[in-house]
């Protein structure tokens, strides 16, 4: 499988795979400072929950390396708006914000002066990678439980390997099934409008022998009507304390769909993805992104000059049309308020 | 407004506008014989049930004019064969095969000889082109009163005038409803793989300056959340007894959220689109196409070579997720077997 990010300990930097130009072309770049970072993240070089909070966290050592203060205080100044500014690149993720939160606080519980700070900050970053990939195999030990023997899930955007450190949440689940010995195929919804489902997830079935097959995301009714879907696996990009899980576009109208079809539906994501501290979905920021995202591809203008458009990256499904969440902690079900905080 | 299709009597030819090139190049395409329409009708040069089935009308008119035959029963043959290819090149719509039964029917019950046939079909045609407009105009008239004063309308596909002889289905009420001095406000679901929403649909709507808002397919069900549609209004392809509808994929799901939502689902056709011959929509046959449509763009490959793809072109909707079915004889409502049966 392809990795999302290595860090090059030797130069000093971050690879990342540029997502934008994959299936076509396998091409990394590197970033060497963490305003190139937050570029990556913001252009959706990088992308998904988990990954671009690995990738901010390997931002901020870049931005400890390049750090000239030698004063502590002057430091931290610079690693907070730093961290602003990785933060700021895209909203709805919690991972984002909560990866960055780690290695601050590892700052602020730190003694010593600026020189020893980089080290434990690249120390934290790996051990939030290497967690990341962990706790994926773990998701994916716990829902593979979930999955029939012979199923067709039904997913929606890329929750794999590449929104990860590794393995992949909803993905993750699926390589656990596959790996387990179950005789599983993948419908990939394509994911309008940067077709993570198509580009991405379908590259990692296909990379994996995992059977799969491609439908725009318009046919995923049509596709539960004929009783072709056993189960819905997403991941997450936030989680509020009572459940509701905001996810890329889409994820809300197949709960619907699914509800209506009594199929379950199921959400795969790390704990860190659950923002405890909102009370509900309704307080998720929902990014906006521009309009050319929907009305041009490749070059190629798709719809009249001059036409409105509205994109919201995400959408919030609430948590009563979700059968269960998946975390690497054990899997959670309803009554979500009470059951995420227990854990 | 562009116009879908235009006989040419100097030249004895149809033109075709060329869909498959807007928004971004207006051309009209040329057919000599009923091949070329067949084959435009193919390949979705013109598209839309009641504009394929005025094309194919004029097809035939263009069979007749190249029929070498001079005896009856020889000619009438020939005009069988040349329907039967017409016929074949779309499943789905039933506008297709009633308006060259039409034609069929008008020829069968001539007296003279085939010389005098040819003036017949295309007056035949003309009717059928003609009565589209009108019929429309109608559909227009009667679904508008089901606008309210101020509305937002989401519609799939395109059911306008570049989808019929003119005006429109879903659209026409859409005109029907702005011509009325309503305050109506569209978005329109761009409606992959062929994007007929965002190319023709917005086209259409920019052209009459009736505010249009685009989205992606997937964003539908969190508009319907976010409480921004006050209706749903989409064409049909093939409308059976029972009132089940097939139309252009992705519809069924928008019908299954609009019923989570409360939000009034309508289908507007003409009366021909109608096969009372079917007791519901489990026999409408449903074209499957060629994964390039979901694959590729513009030339550009938008999924990894090789990946297995599903391609329905159409969805049924049954008959209790639509809240009325509007035709240019009147409004329909449940009980759907009787009433359209009545009418």
């Amino acid at each position: 499988m392809l990795e999302t990010m290595r860090w090059l300990s030797g130069e000093e930097c971050l690879e990342l795979l540029d997502q934008t130009k994959l299936p076509g072309e396998i091409v990394y770049i590197k970033c060497f400072d963490h305003r190139d970072v937050a570029s990556a993240i913001k252009n959706m070089v990088v992308r998904g929950a988990p990954a671009i909070g690995a990738a901010a966290a390997y931002g901020l050592v870049l931005a400890a390396s390049g750090a000239v203060a030698n004063k502590r205080e002057i430091f931290l100044k610079e690693m907070e708006t730093a961290a602003r500014e990785l933060a700021a690149t895209r909203p709805t993720a919690v991972n984002l914000s909560w990866a960055l939160t780690q290695l601050l606080q590892e700052l602020g519980g730190a003694t010593g002066d600026p020189t020893e700070f980089k080290g434990l900050l690249l120390e934290e970053a790996h051990t939030i990678f290497n967690e990341d990939i962990l706790g994926n195999r773990r998701i994916g030990q716990y829902g593979q439980e979930l999955v029939p023997q012979d199923g067709n899930i039904l997913t929606h955007c890329n929750a794999g390997a590449l929104a990860t450190a590794g393995y992949g949440t909803a993905l993750g689940v699926v390589r656990a099934a596959h790996a387990a010995g179950k005789n599983i195929s993948v419908y990939a919804g394509e994911t309008r409008p940067l077709l993570q489902g198509a580009r991405l997830t379908a590259l990692e079935m296909l990379q994996e022998n995992i059977p799969v097959t491609l439908i725009t995301d318009n046919m995923a009714g049509f596709l539960m009507a004929k009783k072709k879907v056993d189960l819905v696996i997403v991941g997450a990009d936030r989680i509020a304390s009572n459940g509701d899980v905001a996810n890329k576009i889409g994820t809300y109208g197949l709960a619907v769909m699914a509800e209506a079809h009594n199929i379950p539906f199921y959400v795969a994501a790390p704990f860190s993805t659950v923002d405890l501290d909102l009370k509900n979905g309704s307080g998720i920021p929902i990014e906006e992104r521009d309009q050319w995202e929907v009305t041009h591809h490749g070059g190629h203008l798709l719809a009249p000059a001059g036409i409105k458009v509205w994109n919201p990256a995400f959408d919030v499904t609430p948590h009563n049309l979700i059968t269960a969440i998946i975390t690497d902690r054990g899997i959670v079900q309803s009554p979500y308020g009470e059951n995420l905080r227990e854990m």
